[in-house]
């Protein structure tokens, strides 16, 4: 795409309210805009992330046999009442609406009950499982507090998976695999080595529920890492008993700042015991299905990304994740050097590369200081001096490594790898 | 996909509350089901429809210069207080809700003014116009009724641009252009031939917006055409003034039942001067900017498809929109044709081409009857008596033509046309 043709702008100053530094960068550098504490605005750039950090998801889920499908944000009163779950006494977070022709209407802060409401219409017989179901959705959650840019929301996009298993093994089963692809997932995301798989407090159902927990400086979480043995243990689960059963001692333990970037949860058969999800067994019994729970915050994940991996410039993007690999910036006046420039971007983009092209009308501070802030992982300058120096120079945004390739082998330097 | 698979079943009936002929056909198919009225999930088979509708309106947008993006749907009301349109009086289908931290927000029902305040972060100049953005966005519309299924939701899917330009020129050549893309839109999405560019009321700022109104038993508008000059006028604006200017008579024209599947709107100038939008001209003037603003309602054409598509067996859908290209039978206990329809099924998704594969242990009956009902492109049946005919049986659901095919000409039959 070509930079002049960007709607959005970057500025030097974020907005005086907006005290995160996630958001700030991302406003800066025009990939969200605020519309109110905690909610934002995904303009082109951060919809593309968005979308590139949900295909990642995306491609993982369907690998271990997730079918995607969307639920409503509109829910109703009734089917969580069932539950208990729609007095604001015990879910805080509702935000709830009046229907026009009679009724309170809730808006989806999760899923869990209206997910297994609808699959009571698809799942009746031992041989209807398992079934996988996941969505990408806006979640709405009446937060106190939101100030931490993209990391807590008001609105934000999740990633929910639910499963449906006939018994414990094959239940377990899956939980194990959904950890996997979890771990690939932020392998994926460029967060994998501070991401830790921590135990945490499991509720009515299960002892321990498990959290995907990134070391980040303004994550609200504080756990107790062992990096060597790979475990991690949430505050909140912090005990001796704990420690024992986990087979850990308090010295070995580092206590880090975290913040919670996915979490998984086995109800074993409560939830749809309590929701009369039942099928029929082989031997023609009505038993109550296994169910699990697995998010992954997606809006979060980025906001985690931003915070971890940015500098003093501005940020940085994993490869997988930017919205542009390249940004291609030429300089000065010489028409035959942005004849030159313009025709490697074509080029680039003929051979699939996703590449943003400078050709603004600004000087190289500027353009310089747009492409630090913007953060795509290569820099690419084409101009008299770089001519010079035998091509084009590639800056790689995370190092500041430096290249300089000869236009005629720079497809190839990006496609072989 | 194997159907084996899926989770969603078919149904001999819908729901007894659900009156619409594309909500009760939509819903016994497996593609949605019903939260409330006017409020559906997306299951798998409805999410890959709408999936490949926004594809279509994406590709049209993005080739006249649009660049996607996502607003929130959480609003705050100092936005809306602006034009006064905050106001139930003036608008009656707003879904409000209170912050725990204080104060109202609402659920954005259209994004118009959301959008031209965000737009003020990054307009400024003459030179950053002009800028055409769009989204594919949930609305919440507190609607008294909803009882046409998918085509009048209080929660649906609307794509909504927004073009900002420099004059009236400018504006009106883009207005012009989006009229263009829409008419290849509704040609892809099959209901072309049934889709006419509509005068309507044009509110404050115009005296005519443009409607685009696909004929439809069950649509909620009447308006008045004449095929042959390709005429349409709503009969909001079915005046003796009207029918002077547009240069027809009462005589000419003829009364039809539609269904609203898409609408432009010029605001002029008004709106930006309004909420204080302005760029500084090439002549250092501050100067509103001219909106426009062009809606299609991705989840309402599908419902609209299905209605004036579908025959007695089921739902029919057009190619490009379809969740698969190819429904795949086999019938009966022979082994060697099971393994042949696997192997076809392998086959044809490596040659790119989507295929249900219903390896079900059922009669063949059920499998025709459902392949019927779920109304893919193209069925084929693999049999022993389909071999003795020479191959497999291609039937097409649209016309019912029937082909036999020899199985080694198959992918062939499928990607050359």
């Amino acid at each position: 795409m070509k930079q002049s043709k960007l709607f959005t702008k970057t500025r030097k100053e974020a907005p005086s309210d907006e005290t995160s530094k996630n958001a700030q960068l991302l406003i800066r550098a025009g990939y969200i805009h605020k519309e109110m504490a905690g909610v934002y605005d995904l303009l082109p750039l951060g919809s593309k992330v968005v979308e590139n950090i949900k295909e990642i998801v995306r491609q993982e889920m369907n690998a271990i046999g997730g079918q995607e499908f969307i639920m409503s944000s509109l829910q109703s009163k009734d089917v969580w009442t069932a539950t208990k779950r729609w007095d604001d006494d015990v879910v805080d977070v509702w935000f709830k609406s009046t229907l026009n022709a009679g009724g309170e209407v809730g808006f989806g802060w999760s899923h869990e009950e209206p997910i297994t409401e609808m699959m009571k219409s698809h799942l009746s017989s031992y041989k209807d499982l398992p079934a996988y179901v996941y969505q990408f959705q806006n979640k709405f959650r009446n937060e106190l507090r939101a100030k931490a840019g993209m990391m807590r929301g008001r609105e934000f996009i999740m990633k929910d998976m639910y499963s449906f298993s006939l018994d414990a093994e094959h239940h377990e089963d899956f939980y194990q695999k959904t950890i996997q692809a979890y771990q690939r997932c932020y392998d994926r995301l460029g967060i994998g080595n501070d991401t830790f798989i921590t135990f945490a407090g499991g509720g009515a159902f299960t002892e321990f529920s498990h959290e995907f927990q990134t070391i980040c400086d303004t994550g609200e979480d504080e756990i107790y890492i062992n990096r060597e043995k790979g475990i991690a243990i949430n505050d909140e689960v912090y005990n001796d008993d704990t420690l024992k059963k986990l087979g850990v001692t308090a010295g070995e333990l580092e206590k880090v700042t975290t913040a919670e970037v996915g979490n998984i949860f086995n109800f074993g058969t409560q939830k749809c015991a309590d929701m009369n999800l039942l099928v029929t067994s082989e031997e023609g019994k009505q038993i109550p299905v296994y169910l699990g729970s697995y998010g992954i915050g997606i809006t979060r994940v980025m906001g985690v990304i931003v915070e971890n991996l940015a500098d003093d410039k501005g940020i940085v993007w994993p490869e997988e994740i930017a919205p542009f690999t390249i940004h291609l910036l030429t300089f000065g006046n010489n028409e035959n050097i942005f004849r030159e420039a313009e025709s490697l971007y074509h080029d680039l983009e003929n051979a699939g590369i996703e590449v943003l092209f400078d050709d603004r009308d600004l000087g190289p501070g500027q353009k310089l200081n747009d492409a630090d802030l913007m953060g795509m992982p290569y820099r690419i300058v084409v101009s008299e001096k770089s001519a010079e120096k035998g091509g084009v120079e590639i800056t790689k945004r995370a190092t500041g490594d430096v290249e300089f390739v000869d236009p005629a082998r720079l497809i190839a330097y990006f496609t072989e790898g």
